[in-house]
């Protein structure tokens, strides 16, 4: 996410100036090579100095960390905001640190891929996607608009919401999905037999993000704990439910519910 | 499935004679604009009567109609197969159709996709694509041999499996992946809130497979009803197990999972 975006504001507005913050003085090496950042520094306080806006890309256990060692260099001139998974407890968080200055807003852009790292970084990333930002009444109106200014000047079009509203959504689009892509690889893991050798293009595609990191995930999973086990206990009833239907031939409901399942899913991805 | 094979055997094998049926007149009118067949014709026996080789490629449901149709043109010289996703049910019933000659074996050619129709054929759909062939105590060498021949004449891999294994191994494989692919398109579509504008890359290839035809899926599914029901009942149990870890907070449980999934999904997708 934050290589991206180095990348995609050095190729849209080449003027500003941007500085980076990492953990492994590798990694910024890399970025200084290939011209993506004018400053470097292990140390998140030198880097928010040298900065007007900060935007944390750090898996969500890691953001607390690095919000407090940036925050003494931070003020109410400097804007904040972090691109995790999970709004309410990391929105929480963060305003905790920064407040007082009404200057950070979560956000969390819908884009990226079970890749991680400089590697597969692309400036076109944010080109087209919706970029969620979840302002409470601790955000001032300047942040917000600033936050949002920033991902349209990738190619984001910024959509607000609440956190809570956010972790629900997120949980039902993409935490559970997560967690299902990895348990349909352990169903054919487990259950042996010729399973693995069948497994196709369309095995694939399903289980594509079961390749995702699986610490950033785990870490994601229990920040948005109540709502990601609340939508897998439901999902499981269904299934169980779809099961019943199979069972006693019950095939119109089956046909059914698979129409209304394919009708569904192109409303939902060819939304604007 | 059809008009790929018919394209992949124009393309690599120019001088085979090639005969069509389809149901609808406007298909086999396309096939033969496109040079894709030789002779065409609505009337199965016809086209079974011009054949040394039959593969039938129509939806599960409708296999026996059409093998029925077939059956007084073909005798032993002659040899048959199918490419239905479902094979211990179609491999009875057309054993059944065909019996005296010995001269059927079913075939399932992993791969294909949501897509149906001659405007989603490609020549090279078979390219390296895992062709199961499930022979049974009814199936002549020569059958066996014919039919694999075939498949490795388009690219193919064929790999021999009993009609119950492969059944079993579609389910785990392919016809549960598509029933959770609806069921997570249907948690968003009943969930509500903002979730279906959360639904970006990840959910798209999640799901990908849910776009697939109703009609045939619901006909898939109720051939392998018995194993389907079995793994989804196991995928419930799974996912209720998860949700359990992740209430009580045991994320080294939960990542532990995760991490497994992703090495097993590495390994099912890299086989030669």
């Amino acid at each position: 996410m934050g290589g991206s975006l180095l990348m995609a504001l050095r190729e849209m507005h080449p003027g500003v100036r941007l500085a980076a913050w990492a953990r492994r003085e590798e990694a910024l090496a890399e970025l200084q090579n290939r011209g993506l950042a004018d400053f470097v520094s292990t140390d998140a306080r030198q880097v928010a100095e040298a900065a007007e806006m900060a935007v944390l890309c750090v898996p969500v256990d890691r953001l607390g960390e690095v919000a407090r060692a940036m925050a003494p260099a931070m003020d109410a001139r400097k804007v904040v905001t972090d691109v995790g998974s999970v709004k309410q407890p990391v929105v929480g968080d963060l305003e905790k640190i920064f407040a007082g200055h009404r200057n950070f807003v979560g956000s969390h852009p819908m884009c990226g891929s079970e890749e991680a790292g400089l590697t597969a970084a692309r400036a076109d990333l944010y080109q087209g996607a919706l970029c969620v930002v979840t302002p409470t009444a601790d955000t001032s109106d300047e942040t917000l608009s600033r936050v949002e200014s920033l991902w349209e000047s990738v190619g984001g079009r910024p959509r607000r919401m609440s956190p809570p509203e956010h972790d629900r959504a997120a949980a039902l689009a993409s935490h559970v999905p997560h967690v299902v892509a990895a348990a349909l690889v352990e169903l054919v893991a487990r259950g042996g037999g010729a399973a693995p050798e069948l497994c196709a293009t369309g095995f694939r595609d399903t289980t594509r993000v079961a390749s995702g990191h699986p610490g950033l995930w785990a870490a994601i999973l229990e920040s948005n704990r109540q709502e990601v086990t609340a939508a897998l206990r439901q999902l499981a009833d269904n299934l169980q439910h779809l099961g019943g239907l199979l069972e006693s031939g019950q095939m119109t409901g089956v046909e059914k519910f698979l129409s209304e399942a394919r009708q569904h899913r192109e409303k939902f991805l060819n939304h604007p």
